[in-house]
């Protein structure tokens, strides 16, 4: 059975069946260390039909599926470490209904979260999940991602009302609604959100919008310590404030950042904050954090109302990740991401530092303290194993720390291939339960396998 | 094999493991027309240790097991159709641990809400999820209860964040962490909230908590007429107004409530709202409300600042079920209980209005609009099926409207026994993935036999 001839008729298209060796690199990888594969063949399908088709050839021959995205996962999720099929969704990247009135949209996964704020922003609305990248939408989904927003509206398990996902042996089903809340039965949606491609293929999202708020103010903190940093972000947080974004930023990172992007922020501890809404209340808020920070011990507080000003600030935050890659050229990167409780995080934060420290690595610390989650990034040169087991050993540490306080090993990246053994960890025997409800679902392991869990490796 | 001695032999406390009439009749039935049916024995488990050995034994022997927490169902839900046992939670009510620094806390299931929040009271916290009656978190959690807060704190699949579960055959699981946010794995806590009891007990819950609001404003605005209360309504939310709660009660339930509570509240379609958080915001918002109800056709306004007034005007609107039952002694309850898109409401209100009157019954139109979920509540003869029918009638095209709407066929009431068939009208091939998540979680069906889904009927 030749399966790119078979997927050639089904599509009718050859041009979207590839084996072009530049094609397969690109689907053999993510952003970081983990070690690419090439897949046997890169699909380019442009309808739900198509994709169940795709799927019933794929589970009658045993052959894996990874549903691919924008590529830019960190666990290593879009990686077809056992050959197979690159659903590549990125032609399913259209718009299938807009409902300003109702604050919701109708869309296909490929499409990206920029691509769909460039839609809705006539309306005066935005869909507030934000990861670093301009992911795809079914890509976040699938990865249950968040990001500097997630403070104020959650990340995507609070933003997606329903999806159309096709399964392992080709059926297609919808799950949720377009009513804001439901009772209806088990609730699948969430099922599949953060399943990571390995219960079914998403070819559809519902999603909630938001009203893009009046005013904005947005600020900084610079402070001598990180421990008063966390500590200042804590006691905001704890307060009730209506905190849009707070991001923590260590001196190593700003230093990068003002490298990267020639700017001069002072190259210390930093929290970036956004306060947004109803103009008086942003500004009784912004006073109100003034007062916190420097009660902490801030030792500056700037704040930015121009939109302009404002958006160079939090590019830079943004951009953070990028400015770290770009201090070590050819080195992989590696990004830890653990969230604990909110109390736990300054704590949590000074104890990954001196993990860094011990292990004489360089690492930036960086993250979204309103909900309690933190990175560390490294890089390493993956051809120095040394330098490898060093990033790996502060990942465990900082894991190790998260679940011992009552955290999780990953708060918006996902277990992919770098987590597994921590979920094992973090659940014990609920891994069992994840994985009957995976050969359930998938009995022939044929999506996105090796992901997760363990079965059938 | 008696169960029951060796149900008394397991807990080693006879007097928890009851036969005993009266106790069987309190735990055959739920708050509505529901047919009620006995259980063959009722216990009382004191440890989450208990509940696995109890289900054990059941699992071992196929004995239904039902799990009981305040009664306050109102789909059925509690109702133990094939006998066994009812198990019920009350004696599980201790809490765990409570975190405000955190703004989080762990409960044993058979803590009621308002026993929870006169807990929270002294921290300045408390507990948003607002069913009309006292439920059990535990309960709560099984049928993703939501209530009045919805529309600023959403449902209990928004406040849970971990679970520990036990499943049907004894096992021990937990769900989740005291992390606010985590991409680990399958969404465990996501797939036990709503699931009534069929997938496996809740022994224990890990609830997020919210700060009690400096300021409160209730008001309420009188229309004419029931289609321009939902217009008025879906404009104040389409425009983003920080709206803590608002609530739709018709006429008809006016008036039962002036009955009830000897209250003076004119007689016409009313919205209910309520304003909350930092003073100036909340002042801001009210005038913009008050805009919008006059700017609709709303005749009067009123607003109320003062705490014992406030409480008695949402006490009215949280005993209009009662108030409905208290008109018509003898007569069975009946609640529909749909979602749908907001800007489909008003129509989808003065739809149900002119099915009512169709069917010339008696009925109250009442609901939590901010979410465009709403109920009609009905008072019918038992041993008159003529009105039954009706009711039921009426009931199947609200429902059928919801349906054809984009809605879903429960807000919050659940499925239970009541709307199996409207789960399968609205999801068609879902409801197989969910009968094989059942199948996976209890062969036997032994766990709330009969609800949501017909597996094992």
């Amino acid at each position: 059975m030749d399966i790119v001839s078979a997927l050639k008729n089904l599509l009718n298209d050859g041009e979207r069946v590839s084996t072009n060796p530049a094609i397969l690199e690109q689907h053999s990888k993510d952003l970081t260390y983990h070690e690419p594969h090439a897949p046997d063949v890169v699909v380019f399908p442009q309808s739900t039909i198509e994709v169940s088709q795709i799927l019933q050839l794929a589970h009658q021959h045993r052959i894996p599926v990874v549903p691919f995205g924008m590529g830019t996962s960190l666990e290593g999720h879009v990686i077809p470490v056992r050959g197979g099929i690159s659903l590549d969704m990125s032609r399913m990247n259209k718009m299938v209904e807009l409902r300003p009135e109702d604050f919701l949209v109708r869309v296909q996964p490929g499409m990206t979260r920029e691509q769909l704020n460039q839609k809705l922003k006539k309306h005066g609305l935005f869909f507030p999940v934000d990861p670093g990248a301009d992911a795809s939408l079914g890509g976040m989904a699938a990865t249950n991602a968040s990001g500097t927003n997630a403070v104020r509206y959650g990340g995507m398990k609070d933003q997606v009302l329903g999806l159309e996902v096709v399964l392992a042996g080709g059926r297609i089903i919808r799950t949720g609604s377009m009513a804001v809340k439901s009772a209806a039965g088990y609730q699948l949606t969430n099922l599949f959100i953060g399943s990571e491609g390995t219960l079914g293929v998403i070819t559809e999202l519902t999603l909630k919008l938001s009203a893009i708020p009046e005013a904005v103010v947005a600020a900084r903190a610079v402070f001598d310590d990180i421990g008063q940093a966390g500590q200042a972000a804590a006691e905001m947080i704890s307060s009730g404030l209506a905190i849009g974004r707070i991001e923590l930023v260590d001196a190593y990172t700003i230093r990068a950042v003002n490298q990267y992007k020639q700017t001069d922020y002072t190259e210390q501890p930093t929290l970036f904050l956004e306060f947004s809404g109803r103009p008086a209340s942003v500004e009784e808020d912004v006073q109100l954090a003034k007062e916190m920070t420097r009660h902490n011990g801030a030792k500056a507080w700037e704040e930015e109302r121009d939109s302009l000003r404002r958006a160079r600030l939090w590019e830079a935050r943004h951009q953070a990740a990028l400015a770290i890659i770009a201090r070590s050229p050819g080195k992989k990167h590696m990004v830890t991401d653990v969230c604990v409780p909110i109390s736990v995080l300054p704590e949590a934060i000074v104890q990954a530092r001196s993990e860094i420290e011990r292990h004489q690595l360089e690492a930036a610390i960086l993250g979204h303290v309103g909900d309690g989650n933190f990175h560390v990034a490294f890089c390493f040169d993956p051809d120095h194993p040394d330098e490898r087991n060093k990033a790996l050993a502060v990942n465990e540490a900082v894991v190790n720390f998260a679940l011992a306080h009552g955290g999780t090993c990953t708060g918006e990246h996902g277990i992919g291939l770098g987590k597994i053994k921590y979920l094992e960890v973090q659940y014990g025997p609920a891994v069992e339960v994840m994985a009957a409800l995976k050969q359930t679902l998938d009995p022939r392991h044929i999506l996105n396998p090796g992901k997760i869990i363990r079965i059938g490796m």
